[in-house]
Order: C-alpha cells, then structure tokens, then sequence
C-alpha cells in the first residue's frame, strides 16, 4: 500500500514513481482518498521534475482504468479520429469528419467546448439551429453505422480521472507539464476505442505550445502512448502563428467549412483539411484520393447526413450578429504579419468564445479577415470585419487587434502549413 | 490586485515574486480566497525552486501581519526566547526556562506537542500532575512579571496564515523547503513580541536536518529573519546523532530537568542548557553567570513558581508506566554509537509520542539509555529499559532499538555538542 505525501516526495525528490505508485495514486484520487491539494503538489512537482516515458505510460493507463471504455470493433469499418491542440480559426473537424467518413472510414469524433481564446467545435456546431452535442453510447454507434461520422460531447464515463485532474491543474498553475497533457489527451483517446488516430499539434503565437522543439517533444510523446497502447498514431505538427482560414468565430465558421465542403473556401482549410484526411485515411488502411472525394460533393453529402442525424437543419439560415464593424487598411501595401492570439482574443472579447466553463457564447460573434499573409492590399479597403450582438464589446476587441498585424511592401516569408510529421518510427 | 495562479506561474518559472504578490496571496490564503490546493502547488514550487531571502522576509512579515501581536515591552525585565528544531531527549526548555528567569531575564515560551519521534514540551509538562498549559495573554504577562519564565501554548491569534500553511504542507510533502521552514518558525517568534531569540538547530541522524550545510543554510535564514525583524537572534547548530542526556519520553525527562536543576543530570543536558542560556543573557543585555546560578539552587526556585503559577504540583510523584523491559549489553567493551531516530522511534511506539494530532500520549512511557557513547559497558549490564503502559507495545519498539547502537573497542571519535554557532556577522 502506498501514501500520497510518500508518492509526492518521490517524484518531489526527482524520483521514478513506481507502476504501483501510480496505479494506486490515480485510482486513490478518482475515489478521493487523494485529496486535491496532495494532487496538486504532486502535479506541480512532475512539471518541475518531469516523468519518464515509461512512466508517462503507465499514468495513461491508470486515467484508462480510472472509467469505461467504448469499444467500435463491431462496425463493418474501421475508424479513424483526429485530435487538434486548439488554435484560431480551427474549423477543421467540421469539413474533416464527413470527407474521412465518405471516404469509407468511420470517424468517431468526441470534441469539446471552447475556453479562452481558441473556440470549441461544439461551439461551432451548435450555431446550426436544432443541432444537439449530446448522444448515448448507442445513438453514437448507430450514427457511425448509417452516415460514418459523428462530432458529439465526450461522456463522462471516459478517464474520469483526467476530468477531475484538467479542472485541477486549471486552477493550480500546473497545466503546462507535458507529460500531464500528454496522458490527458491520449487517455480519452484510447478510452474511446478508435482504431487510429491523427494529432495536429499547433505550434505558433496563437497556440498553446508557441515553440517547435517543444512541440515536437509533445507530439512525440503522444504518439509513442497511443502506439504502445495499439492505436495507429501520427501527429502533424502545424502552423498557429497566423489563423486558419479567414474567420474566427461559430457561425462565421461553419459557414466557411460548408464553402471548402462545396469545393469553395479557403487554400489554407482544404490544403490542412485534406493532409489530415490523407493521414486519417493510411492509419486506417483505406486506400482513397481525399482531394477527390472532396471535389466530387459526397463529403457535402455526408455533412448534411450527420448534421440532420443530430437533429440539426443544414438548410436554415446560419445566425448572424446585430453589429458590425470594420477596420479599413490604412495603407497600401503587402499584409506580411496576422497574429492568431490577436486574433483569437478578438474573437473571444466579441463574444464567440467564453471566460469561464459553462458561460454561454454568441452564435454569430467573431472576426472576418479580409486578406492573409502575403496578400495585397490598398489603402481605406476592408481589412476586419467584428461581429457581436453587443456593440459595447469593440472597444476591448479592436484592443486586442492592435499591433496584431503588418503592412509592408515586400512579401513576407511564410513558413509552410505543415512543418513536420511524426509517425512511430521518429519517436 | 494579483490572483492566484498568476503567483504560482511565476514561482513555478522560477520569477522572484513581488512584495505585493506575496502580501495578497497570504492574505488571499488566510481567508480563504485562494484554495488549499493553490497554495500547495505554489509549497511545491518554492520547494523545488527556492526563494530570495528578500522574498522570504516579505512571506514572514505577510504572515505576521496574518494575525495579532503580543507586546512584552511593558515588562520590567527583557526578554528572551528559545526555538529548538526539534531532537530526540531534548527536554532543555525545562531547566532553561527557570535558569533564565533566576538571572533576570523573562522568558515567554510558546511551545508545542509532539508529532512523531520528537517529543513535545507541553506534552513532557503535563505528565506533571495539575499542570495547564493554556493561559489567556494576561495569565501570562501577568507570571512573566511575577516569576519571570512561562512555557505554555501559543494561542491561535498568532499568525494564523501560518497554522493552515503548516497543516497543508505536512500533508502535501512540502515541509523540507527551508524559505518555508525559516518563515513558519521565525514568524511564530516575531509575533511574539520577544525582546531576543536563540535558535537551536539540531544537525544528525535525529534531527529535521541531517546535514551540516543545509542546517547552517536555515540557521542563517532565520537568524536574519528576526535581525531584520528587530530581535536580537543567535543559532547554536548542536549535535543529534546522539539522543540528549539518558532519557526520551515525558515524566522521564521531567525527572532528568528536575534533576540539573537541583545540580545533577547528564552532563550533556547541563552543557547545552548552560550554553544556551548564556547565549539568551547576551542577547537580553543581562550579565549573569548561569552555571553559578544553576549551582546556586535560584534556577530550581524559579522552576517551583513556574510550575506552581501554571497549577502544578511539583511535590507530586511523576507518572510511571506500568510495565518495564530491560535490555543488556550482549558483550563488554564501550558503547561507541547511539542512534537518536532509533532511540525516539522506539520512544514514541512505547506510547511516549503521537502519530496523529490531538492523539494522546502516555505520561510514563519512553526509553532509558545506561549508558552514552564514550561509556565503558560490561556484558549483562542493563543497556535500555524500556517504559510502557501497554506491554504489546514492546516488540515494535525492540525492533526501532535493533541496528541502532554499537559497542567496540575503541573510544569512538564523538563530535562536540555545540557544532557552530552563527550571529548577524556570519549572515
């Protein structure tokens, strides 16, 4: 048997913590015989003193134990899921899940709710009138079956451990440990029972890890966990330090999937929108052109199938906000810089996304760029439109912009979308 | 204004948090807006990587100011204290106390219980039959006026930010950092009010701090807390490899103190309580010779009011315990180690000690040693005798007893009591 102050001073003490140790401190503190403030020490002591991988994967497999776990070997086809690290204007689930899906492989994709200035694709997806998060274990199954793609909540059920643990570390200055993000994001991962599994890990100003060798450490990690644990696992590591696309907002972004769904949008979703189904598609042993699947309209049809599965009405007019604003260019010129967190703070500040979990958030709040890096613009044309249903909010989102971006008269130099790959024979 | 995880984040970066940080988040703690497991977090993180000794000053002050004052300055004499960091057999408070009083110099005595293998004042004095230890604030200017010396227990108005604290680290494996241990301790004293202080740190085996170097590094720490805090501070660094005078456990140490203050005892006990007193009168700016004063029979005197003031019947026969054990030596020779863990382990399962706070302890339970290391022993002779009032209790604490203590040969080379001593001028 073990205790939490001897668990603690192990690791305080630059120790390995034991499979025991760990085994019995992550079942201790989902019953709460661990309290939270013996937690916190211990988490704030692997930040500061790291885990092994070894021992990374054992408390990953102690947060699997910790809940249930699903189980999708009884669909006729194999499945496939992405998870992305959260950035600006990362609408990407929302053209992905359906192409994947009629492509042949089954995407079961549990997402959350946004926090902070990175929206949630729940968030997005609930600007659809009548579209709901929330579905049983069977509804889901069900959905896979007949239409291939399902973007739904995560029960509670799955590694209640790393729920109990995030809200902790949110609190406690303590989220920064890759280790502990590492374990929480792969063990809903492993838990949900996909087959494979693709990571675009964000790396820029507008993400959370705003350094590439920090990065790629990450992405490391994750992907050796989901390999030892039998998940086909691949991270692409992806620029975040301008925002995708051209909007940041709810609305505002599903009405921008459904443009790259119907072969329009912008270069930078369909070129990462297909990259990541080229990766979905090989970890599932599906031989398909995702590019070609996209242009001929059957990922449209799969969208408005999984939409309408869920109650919602891909016919009705998305919202929009009462109030508009906008910045004009100031001069003529080249756009050489667009900043992701000055962006996604305005977004935020406009109401798209929330400050504290639970709050509400605008179904048509958020930013329209009207041009992106490496664009010409001319003087007085529009560079921003900001939308919310509360004109009291410019203020503060015009606050966050400035500064936020460049006009020059030489062509930036852009680093690519896609700045690395790393699949199991890296880590 | 500050919140907490802004204050955690900058101590866990390794940043040196502002004055005003340091003011809001005891504050923030003491009243309970900042969560338990914030500040455990914000413990671990001072643990593992430190603090400025200007930063330690400000979490002394904010922790004083956490709660009231005492003021001895209407007193007629000066005043002087003593900490001790805790050894094995360490009953020096007991003759101390009275000794300095009879030259002159008031002592107002906050002590403790026991937790562990260290014994605790309050816990010796109430095997001693009558005897309170919890007076109100005028109870005790009043005796410090009258006799001169008082040991009692610390009320809860003195720096309350720091009780929580102490409570949280004890269960969150963030007791060893010694920005933490200087403030919790120095900030008790200052509050306190006296006039000067003398800091026995126990170095070895028995003691908190088993090494020489990190013992200096918390002397220094708090002998410049309460410098620059306006007490007149000194440190005497003295020996715990080896358990004080010939006996641990209550009414046992109670009979030994009785025993130097009638001019007898180990001379171990009557060297350090004679340096330490001397060590108090300078600091109070009182001339006096205490071992003339000890031999004078006044220190014995003095401890009489003492006792009598707080309810004491010090013509009372002291509580023994029901059952005795004896070990012998197995062979001839010189007992040439001492073990003091071993020796308080063995103390404290006898029933001498508690395992948890607010538990109760046995009066008449502890350990006997014959002899000390230097001491000649023949085979037979009684080395140990064991005191318990719950005979079951022997086992246990033969086996804290085993590996504990050596006989050979050779005189072995015993390092002095007093190891160092550090002032101002060495801080």
């Amino acid at each position: 048997m073990h205790d939490a102050v001897e668990v603690i001073i192990a690791k305080r003490d630059r120790g390995v913590l034991s499979k025991s140790q760990i085994e019995w401190v992550i079942d201790a503190y989902t019953r709460g015989e661990v309290a939270e403030q013996q937690m916190s020490a211990l988490a704030m002591a692997i930040l500061l003193n790291g885990m092994t991988m070894s021992e990374i994967e054992q408390w990953t497999a102690a947060m699997i134990a910790s809940g249930s776990r699903m189980d999708f070997s009884g669909l006729s086809r194999p499945t496939s899921d992405k998870h992305s690290t959260g950035g600006v204007g990362d609408k990407i689930t929302l053209p992905l899940a359906p192409l994947v899906a009629a492509c042949g492989v089954a995407v079961p994709q549990l997402s959350g709710r946004g926090l902070g200035h990175t929206g949630g694709t729940l968030d997005k997806l609930e600007s659809i009138p009548g579209w709901r998060a929330a579905l049983s274990n069977e509804e889901m199954l069900a959905q896979l079956e007949s239409v291939g793609a399902v973007i739904c909540a995560a029960g509670s059920g799955l590694a209640p451990a790393d729920k109990k643990l995030y809200a902790l570390r949110d609190v406690t200055g303590t989220v920064e440990a890759i280790p502990l993000i590492a374990s929480s994001i792969m063990s809903k991962k492993i838990a949900e029972g996909t087959g494979s599994l693709v990571l675009d890990v964000k790396v820029g100003v507008g993400a959370f890890m705003k350094d590439l060798d920090r990065a790629r450490e990450l992405a490391r990690t994750m992907v050796h966990l989901g390999t030892a644990a039998g998940v086909n696992t691949v991270a692409l590591l992806t620029d975040m330090d301008t925002p995708l696309g051209l909007t940041a907002g709810n609305a505002l972004e599903v009405q921008e999937s459904v443009d790259v769904l119907e072969g329009g949008g912008p270069a930078d979703v369909v070129e990462l929108t297909v990259a990541l189904a080229a990766e979905m598609l090989h970890g599932a042993g599906v031989e398909a052109d995702p590019a070609a699947v996209l242009a001929s309209g059957k990922a449209m049809d799969s969208w408005r199938d999984m939409i309408a599965a869920q109650g919602g009405d891909h016919t009705a007019q998305l919202p929009t906000a009462r109030e508009t604003h906008v910045v004009n260019a100031p001069t003529s010129g080249i756009l050489t810089r667009l900043d992701a967190m000055a962006v996604g703070m305005a977004a935020w500040r406009l109401g798209a996304g929330r400050a504290t979990p639970g709050a509400s958030v605008q179904a048509g709040a958020g930013v329209q760029w009207h041009a992106r890096p490496g664009d010409p613009v001319v003087a007085g044309q529009p560079l921003f439109t900001l939308h919310t249903d509360e004109p009291e909010r410019f203020d503060r989102a015009l606050e966050s912009l400035e500064g936020g971006w460049d006009i020059g008269s030489q062509a930036p130099d852009l680093r690519p979308l896609v700045l690395d790959r790393i699949d199991f024979s890296g880590v």
